[in-house]
């Protein structure tokens, strides 16, 4: 599975760095929020609700995704090289969020600007289902991990992607309305994710 | 207390990628400081006093709150989702400190600019007061932790957070002062705001 | 070999050092993705496909070299001075990248612009080889590590080293072809250059 | 020496978070480097000279402060508060390297700009030299360390801090200068200083 030039680059690493990736990236977040060169301060952060609404929500997406990034590994034994590209393709779009996450907060009106935060957020959990997948097939999961809860893991993985993907039309209807979509899946959260997956079982 | 789940979120690891939110927000501080582009660099630096106060002050509060922070989770033993959440805002605060301070900096003569960064050091510590609180409450702390020290700890962090929160109506009187009603807490320091504390028990 | 002083800069610190200066470098990439001002996101966007190609291949090329970097590391059994010095040449061309990769993006029809970056990679192989090599001849490599292992990573650098350097004129005649020249390089991969290396021994 | 609340912000997590910010630091020096907006990209980074060598001083000198901030700290056993809050003052001159360094590039034929890096420079010795004082007044370091090694280091020490701050006056009559006196220090090197140092006991 593995082989022995990559058994060096061991898994503790790879965790310290793609925690590192989400920290410095979930840190970069305020690089969006600029400094207004106008005199009257006030009135100048009253303009800029969007941008510090984008700043917030995306810092609770980044936090979540680094919890769900953890259980995920967490349920990993060993990689390969394959599994190592994914994981790199993962942090990918997580590093492009402060990018999205500054158009979100500039462009919050604008359809496009909330379709392609959408976007991204799809190509997360995307990537989060191609590890799964990957990882389970290629016997990579430990051992402890069974059939079912696999199968859960995927299952509630797809349902978060589909809710993502589906708010990327929403937004040409209405930004507001896919914004909603995402901030329900917050609050409502995990259990029922959780219970579709079940019923999808 | 624990979902299966988080206890993969191991303690070790939450501890790190706090520890490096702080240590990127706080040398992303350095952004804030603006290379003139005039041709007379000394005139132009002169001009800029506010903006190095600015940078050593945020660079104290952050490290200040970095060490705070480190005796808070020295207190507490397991970790649930809302205090993981609870953690999370803390944080959000934090990597917000170079956008309010960068704001500081360029409008020290505001009060609104003043209140704004006042206002921000305020959340922060009511995160903390909300995190003693809510470990406390769930028999998250660690056992040695006795009733009196957490009830130190809490009335401490309340000081703290008054005096900050009262800092931001003084700010439109008078930004200076506002200032300074910070500077003092750093230097009287622990000793002042612990007694304070006793005596509110 | 090692001067006493340097015994306490252990290994693993460099390690840690050197990991994080990846970690950052690979999330800095996104700052080269600027927030289009004009009104038209989907237009503004659409003329920006060079810098999304910039930020993703640069995101892989950094990631590769952190993936091959804990390969050679793996080798190394203790450091001396000058090696540091090396390691640290070899850092100062990775966090480069950022710069080379947002001018890479912005100037992706100008062969200056593909040839500073394919400059920039050679220089990073280079540092490898002479890592390789000074690690070899002071005898700092792991004594498992035989003599025909060193001789083929030293040969396979080599060949990657010369792909990069090659491609640097070739940017002056296309530089859509030295861009091709590179990623062929991460498609073939390893197999690949480990066979010519072979065939050089 | 330690107070109980303290004790609990253990050494390697000091060590952990002043590596970060070096880290950090070093990384954020090439955001100094702007990408040209004009047409000619040659012309336009042939006139950046200055720029590229203020990149790859400040990077030697921050990897030479880490490497000498590790020597130090192998020395020490155990932290109080003062001497928390000197190490912070040491980290705030380095994370401010970034900002002095940018000003090097862009105004490296400017007195003031080179008498300002040179500020910068002899500020972390000087706090480096208030780490060993104070660490070696209040009993702090291991006991190993003998008498002679901290005088030692204390010389050592003092000679650099010494030639930095020689340094800025010397920017005033010509920036070449001061700026190849620093560069002296590093090819000379340890030895040098060291034997001063002796010299001085």
């Amino acid at each position: 599975m593995q082989t022995r030039e990559k058994a060096e680059v061991e898994f503790s690493r790879i965790v310290a760095f793609s925690d590192g990736v989400f920290a410095i990236a979930i840190t970069l977040l305020v690089l969006a929020l600029e400094v207004p060169a106008g005199s009257d301060l006030v009135d100048a952060l009253r303009d800029r609700g969007e941008e510090f609404f984008a700043y917030f929500l995306s810092f609770a997406v980044v936090g979540r995704f680094w919890m769900s990034h953890h259980g995920l590994f967490g349920s990993i034994a060993r990689f390969d090289q394959p599994l190592l590209a994914i994981n790199l393709a993962y942090l990918a779009f997580i590093a492009l969020i402060p990018f999205t996450s500054e158009i979100l907060g500039e462009y919050s009106d604008d359809s496009a600007g909330v379709a392609l935060y959408a976007a991204n957020l799809t190509l997360v959990t995307a990537c989060s289902f191609a590890i799964i997948r990957y990882a389970s097939r290629r016997e990579l999961m430990r051992v402890e991990k069974t059939d079912y809860r696999v199968r859960r893991a995927t299952a509630s993985t797809v349902v978060v992607t589909a809710v993502f993907a589906v708010s990327i039309p929403i937004a040409f209807v209405s930004p507001l309305l896919a914004t909603i979509s995402w901030a329900s899946l917050f609050l409502v959260g995990d259990r029922f994710t959780e219970r579709i997956a079940g019923a999808a079982d």
